[in-house]
């Protein structure tokens, strides 16, 4: 497996509209998406610092993971995201070494990227949130 | 203020040595300094993306802001450190416009930054502490 760097932070957020205006406008990070990914029940934004992005995630449901989160322990840093070169093979080696991935089969998260989660027993606790994403080639 | 990248994410931890394992033969991403803050109470182990990082902390003294962290809420992801051209600029920038930052005068932190946080009252909560940093020049 070969990690290429961090991809981007989650951040649960109550409300993109009210946060945005902070990394933004305050701290004049370059906004370069807004994008819904219906089957996570989340919309997202997204702030690309050049070396790195940071991602708000709103519920837009509110059965998902991210209003879940909220409810349970408000707004925070929710995940980090590790770029890889291949998930399959990077989810293939987790598995052989006894470390448990949420999806087994990569699911395509925000951009097109195809994501799985780190099941957090491997990772020391359900607040070290680990994915992993594989940019998609054009 | 300009925002050159995500320098590190920081993830509380009980223990580095039990931890420690995860990043760096699990994920294979290289270790690249350990470090103790003593004014922080502090000890940290730094892996190294390639593009950002990954700071473990520990405590070494029960009343520093990680003892307090784990106490609280367990174990997670603490905060989120961004890489500034010029901290002194930032923090005259960021208190002009009425965002409040933890060290008014940079502290010294981990491989020699100049760093400070800025208030989670000015980023929307506890749980979305960030961090500036400013590399010394050599």
């Amino acid at each position: 497996m070969k990690i290429l760097g961090i991809e981007h932070i989650g951040v649960a957020v109550h409300s993109i509209d009210e946060r945005a205006a902070f990394w933004e406008y305050v701290l004049k990070i370059n906004r370069t998406a807004t994008e819904t990914v219906a089957d996570q029940g989340v919309s997202t934004a997204i702030f690309d610092t050049g070396k790195g992005k940071i991602e708000l995630l709103e519920a837009i449901d509110s059965d998902s993971p991210i209003a879940k989160y909220i409810a349970k322990r408000g707004p925070g840093i929710h995940h980090i995201c590790l770029e890889v070169d291949d998930i399959s093979s990077a989810i293939k080696e987790l598995t052989e070494n006894g470390i448990s991935v949420i999806n087994e089969t990569p699911s395509v998260g925000v951009e097109g990227y195809f994501i799985t989660f780190i099941h957090p027993r491997s990772t020391g606790g359900v607040l070290v949130l680990v994915e992993l994403a594989q940019k998609q080639k054009p």
